[in-house]
């Protein structure tokens, strides 16, 4: 057997998902419409040999309060497919994931799109699906409301299909291109998909060549029910957000037995948690960096954070204090625990658990490269993950951290490449290339 | 007054918008598909320091019969925002022209497509306002038949409105990013749209900061009676295709006379017909490079594009003799009449004329760069246009004839720029920047 390597996604905003990081010293505020930074962004992680570079969307600002949207740079930033086109014309190897939702696109374009990302990338596009959580997003789109969590899924499953399907409207040698008898495709390798289901009506084909990959990567972010399921049955990478190694390994063993049912083999799936990692020369200086990070949330945006947490107002505790007693709810039982183990953990104050919640609060890793290439071999190891998509504190130094620290360490233990062995994203995450329908 | 000078856009198909182009000695069979040859495109027209690169766009296959389809490279491209954002990345200064129908897709999307791809590439982004003529677009998002063509242009002239309002979502000077105080941006020069209309309802705002051009420049290409209304209220740029200056002069002099009427300056709209330029070393030679071009499409194909011009099937005909006399039929008066023009004016047999029409049958200008430019600045200073969007007939060596020989002939006669004087797409069409409607 050849030993467990580690799979990276880098997970970008162009600020980072930290609400408090454009105030951090060295940080690029601009980002969001800075193309050159994020340009220099891609290409040291291509450097380092990153597997993807992946894109967040969303279809609406994000519904916060406006007290801490005013404060947050995370309002605004490009648009995933015209951002990771042009970072397909100035990188070479590293993938490029983009999020569409199937609740607010047609499956035309979207399938268009992809395909011609893949074209233009040499194959190294990748499509994360969502039914988009934010119901704003549906105001924005004609609707009144937010279309049901269960109907967005049945909608996402089905348009799963169509684009797949619009993929394979040409045969992989259906352009022949005979200059002498002029041909210049064969109709027998053109197929139009007719399809007719409950929620989405498209004929076909595409007017695209098939993707250099068949089909560009798949992969899925919801943890719902219907999320896991659409997962275990579609995607080949999966992003999620446990919050330790243990519900790590319940999320991985679910979907993983979840595609055993299906009839998949679960190599051809990688889970890759969202994890911030925080480098230090010493465990404490990569935690006084990171509260240092963490000062920077605004209080006034951070405590509404905190008690949503707690399922508690928590703007009249005192912010300098350790957190009061606070009665028990039925609503938030899981949440108010964990804000309260952490508060004893690191002995945090009110302020600085509120900007812990307000900045971010999933995942981590602080310590030195070595404390936390333990901690990767372990979720490896365990079974709690096939890699992570990297979160950033803050840019460009936490990015530069984890490329010149952390994949060195990573690379000296053969957890992670030292050069890419392919040329696709399928190739680096050692996924099969699928077969037309038609094949 | 300053001297008038053209404006030229390249019209581009990567193949080229002839059908027997891909067979012509020295082109790129391959194109659609191979993004390095569309670079090197890109990157000469830029040296050549064209106005714009603008790409048609097609929501389904061309709807031709498919004895035609299956001759020509027509059949499929890249996607318009996936290869314009791509290009953006390897140039500097020419506009990205990308065609986007208001009829299938979303204000909300299409809004922040083009505000991303202005911020990508600082200020050269246009969008070619389509309503999608080819009625088998319908049945690839959903419907059984083509939405009516009154109701397309009402959704159009809505969609505009919805769109050029998202843009203004931010002012230009929202974003203050003061990390002393923690304000990344005003949220008073935020501003929700709350657009609500017969067929479009949008609540905004777009979470993309207002586009560099403020907005990009609007082009429009419809040419029937809502069409022109359309480019009059709304466009910057009109593409057309008359097919010789007396219909160009009436067509320029129509849509700068409604221009006036709804109170716009008519030099801010610049109308550039699509012009198809071989170059050669005489006449006689560019004379004879498109008659080889022209015998690249195979009659098969061609002749149901006669058939078509004619009003009458001419599959019966003797392919190397002279049209014979045909009856006249009411359906097809004008068609009928250019058709017997130009077999008479050409001398041209039944298999040259289905060529033609086969080919690209639209206004072209064949012959020295001296003579060529002679009709352009006819064109130019008898109003019938404001410069051409050059279609060529094969690449990359029509490109290149265009550029070292059509140019230079050009700019001697101070008819085009030596350089660009400015950074953006409208400095180059010498547009003005709009202003917010919030201002
Ligand atoms: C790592 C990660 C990344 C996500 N990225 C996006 C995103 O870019 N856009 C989006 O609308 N939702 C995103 N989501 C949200 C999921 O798509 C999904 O809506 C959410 O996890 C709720 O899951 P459910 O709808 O299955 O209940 C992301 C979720 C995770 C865990
Ligand atoms: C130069 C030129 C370029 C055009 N490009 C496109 C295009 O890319 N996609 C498209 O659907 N229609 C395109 N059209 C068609 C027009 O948008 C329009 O549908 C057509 O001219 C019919 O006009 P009407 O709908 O106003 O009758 C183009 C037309 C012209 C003259």
């Amino acid at each position: 057997m050849i030993e467990r390597q580690l799979h990276l996604g880098a997970f970008m905003r162009p600020v980072s998902l930290h609400t408090g990081a454009w105030r951090y010293p060295g940080s690029y505020p601009d980002a969001n419409f800075n193309f050159t930074h994020i340009v220099s962004f891609a290409q040291k992680l291509e450097a380092a040999k990153f597997d993807a570079f992946f894109m967040a969307d969303h279809l609406a600002l994000l519904n916060m309060p406006e007290e801490a949207l005013k404060r947050s740079h995370t309002v605004t930033s490009f648009e995933p497919f015209t951002l990771l086109s042009a970072l397909a014309a100035l990188t070479s190897r590293i993938g490029l994931v983009a999020t569409a939702s199937t609740t607010f696109d047609e499956p035309y374009h979207v399938a268009r799109r992809f395909a011609s990302l893949d074209h233009i990338s040499a194959g190294r596009a990748g499509w994360n699906i969502v039914t988009t959580s934010n119901p704003d997003a549906a105001l924005n789109f004609g609707l009144d409301a937010h279309v049901a969590h269960g109907e967005r899924y049945e909608r996402a499953r089905e348009f799963y299909d169509v684009v797949t399907g619009l993929w394979d409207s040409f045969d992989d040698d259906a352009f022949i291109r005979d200059v002498e008898s002029g041909a210049f495709f064969d109709p027998a390798k053109m197929h139009a998909l007719n399809h007719k289901g409950p929620e989405l009506s498209v004929r076909g084909p595409l007017n695209i060549a098939r993707p250099p990959q068949g089909w560009p990567v798949i992969v899925q972010a919801g943890q719902s029910e219907p999320g896991r399921q659409l997962a275990a049955e579609t995607a080949e990478v999966v992003f999620c957000s446990p919050r330790d190694l243990a519900s790590g390994k319940a999320l991985y063993a679910d979907i993983k037995g979840r595609m055993s049912k299906v009839g998949r083999d679960p190599d051809h799936l990688k889970i890759l948690p969202a994890a911030f990692v925080v480098i230090g020369d010493t465990l404490e200086e990569a935690r006084a960096k990171r509260a240092h990070l963490d000062s920077l949330v605004h209080y006034d945006s951070a405590i509404a954070s905190l008690s949503i947490a707690l399922g508690h107002d928590a703007s009249n505790f005192d912010p300098d204090q350790p957190l009061p007693n606070i009665p028990e709810t039925n609503a938030s039982k899981t949440g108010r625990e964990q804000v309260l183990r952490l508060a004893e953990q690191e002995r945090l104050t009110v302020r600085q658990l509120a900007q812990r919640y307000g900045g971010y609060s999933g995942l981590a890793f602080v310590g030195t490269p070595q404390q936390i290439a333990d901690k990767m071999v372990e979720w490896l190891y365990e079974k709690g993950s096939d890699g992570f998509n990297v979160v950033f504190p803050y840019l460009p130094q936490g990015l530069d951290d984890v490329v010149e620290r952390l994949i060195p360490e990573l690379q000296r233990r053969r957890l992670f490449r030292t050069d890419y062995s392919g040329t696709t994203l399928r190739d680096h995450f050692g996924l099969p290339r699928p077969k037309s329908r038609y094949a």
